[in-house]
């Protein structure tokens, strides 16, 4: 039985044009719930991770507008908020989804820190926008007054940025790696997880933002799994990229991968970290790393569709 | 070595009066790690949980006043983005503080829905308030609109109430007790847990609140614990509770407690779920229960303080 860290994209939860309803994203997490299910009957040992952008960005602004009443949490905070509503979500729907299919296997989230280094360049160069759109002079408030950074965005408005440190650790990794070696499905490291810096000894969060992808690939090392299985909306990695030279890759070799990653293929944003991620966790000494459509993962597991990369 | 499920009140994270900064609700769990981090140094296997009042409520304000911008959450989905802040900010201090003892002990939370029965007999007759006062006006619409029960509150103004089931059972607990047995402290079933139905086999989140006492009892049952401490901002139950005749409860029979109960000595919000908690606990099989002081905490355990029960 291998051990599968699935990483679900935002498509999984809220799909694009959307507005976050709880009916919404119940029913996207529904459908999401019957791939995951699909997936685990064939066997397959499953630790899911997901992002959290719309969530924590729809709390942060729920945050700001309730301001007068409520006194705001931090973005860490904002984010453990999310890692509750989303797996909460997930093992709920997971759960009824492999009861539907005579699965009585346990599916619990555990809440999770995730560990980057204080002296990451990231803390001084912060890139990841979170949050809605504002004005100038509102984003002007919010730097003198709370030192926040904020920049324009192209036409559309002013944004809030934060650090996107790399990840070095998952703090909970213990506890996630005892229920998955005891046969549980665990949701974890939501959103990549809440970043914590370590300050002589002490572990405490800090306002940043760290890579799902990424945040996926130290789930994977932190429980040992086989494969990394990156999900999102479409159907794996692209070389030229909505060109007309566009050319979807299949099974492809690390080095090759490595190859077209240096040559620019990849979408800072998007498919980048996708990318990144499932180089690293081949170079690390996992087996096998996929990068495909949420709805054919099973397929993509066995090797008819998505971007696949073996260990060689 | 026993295991003790530890049940926090509101104290524990937010002290009467206080606003609820994350400043504020920082400061007093760390004063609250402190204390369980002794309990722990001392040779107890510890499980904890906590109530979300405060929390839930502010979360639920957050959500009204951000309506315009953001769709609302039902209440389970709130209860479970409370679970997560306050989970993170305990397993992040309890973590800092078992460090400083020298303990490296894996810390985390588990989300969990608690399965409460569908004919309960507390789904029609709705009597927990939540969220904030409104006036008459607003009240009138909520229940229009939405169906949600509004009671006047003498003088103060309206308020949402939601029913509050009895609690049947953790759907987690499998993966919380291999937790507590492979050595880890595991915060969980927060505010009693997200009460969830059962519907052809398929559970389902409902808007209620579960009382956090009676889900600590659930939980000592669900992992099999030894003792049951609930720790309130009183150093445990009183008779005659605030007149001249005031007597404070040590060590008590359960015959004893009973009969106190029957009289009608324990406020109905406050102490009575506490000493129904401990009745059923000790009832059910439990070693010893405890009400005390959460900053006397080691001391209770010790026999020292507190309403202290035991099996006979």
């Amino acid at each position: 039985m291998q051990t599968i860290v699935v990483a679900l994209g935002g498509n999984a939860i809220l799909a694009r044009g959307e507005k976050g309803t709880f009916g919404e994203q119940l029913r996207n997490v529904r459908r999401t719930a019957t791939q995951i299910a699909r997936l685990i009957k064939e066997g397959n040992r499953v630790v899911i991770t997901h992002g959290n952008g719309p969530q924590v960005g729809n709390i942060l602004i729920q945050n700001e507008l309730g301001s007068a009443m409520v006194p705001p949490m931090p973005m860490d905070v904002c984010g453990a908020e999310s890692q509750g509503l989303i797996g909460y979500m997930i093992q709920s729907q997971l759960r009824n989804a492999l009861h539907e299919n005579g699965l009585h296997i346990p599916v619990c989230t555990v809440v999770t820190q995730t560990l980057v280094d204080k002296s990451d360049p990231a803390f001084k160069n912060p890139t990841k926008p979170v949050g809605p759109f504002k004005d100038r002079r509102h984003a002007e408030a919010r730097q003198r007054e709370f030192g926040e950074n904020w920049i324009e965005d192209s036409g559309r408005g002013w944004r809030r940025v934060v650090p996107s440190p790399d990840p070095k650790g998952i703090v909970e990794s213990a506890s996630i790696k005892a229920l998955v070696d005891a046969g549980h499905v665990v949701i974890s490291v939501g959103g990549g997880g809440i970043p914590v810096i370590e300050d002589s000894g002490m572990l405490r969060g800090v306002e940043a933002v760290i890579d799902k992808d990424l945040g996926a690939d130290c789930l994977a090392a932190a429980v040992g799994a086989d494969s990394l299985v990156i999900l999102t909306d479409v159907n794996g990695a692209a070389l030229y990229y909505g060109t007309p030279q566009e050319r979807w890759l299949g099974e492809v070799s690390l080095n090759e991968l490595k190859r077209y990653e240096r040559e620019g293929h990849f979408g800072k944003g998007s498919m980048g970290p996708k990318v990144k991620a499932v180089i690293r966790f081949i170079e690390r000494g996992g087996k096998s790393a996929i990068i495909s459509a949420l709805d054919r993962v099973l397929e993509a597991v066995r090797g008819e569709t998505g971007t696949r990369v073996f260990a060689s």
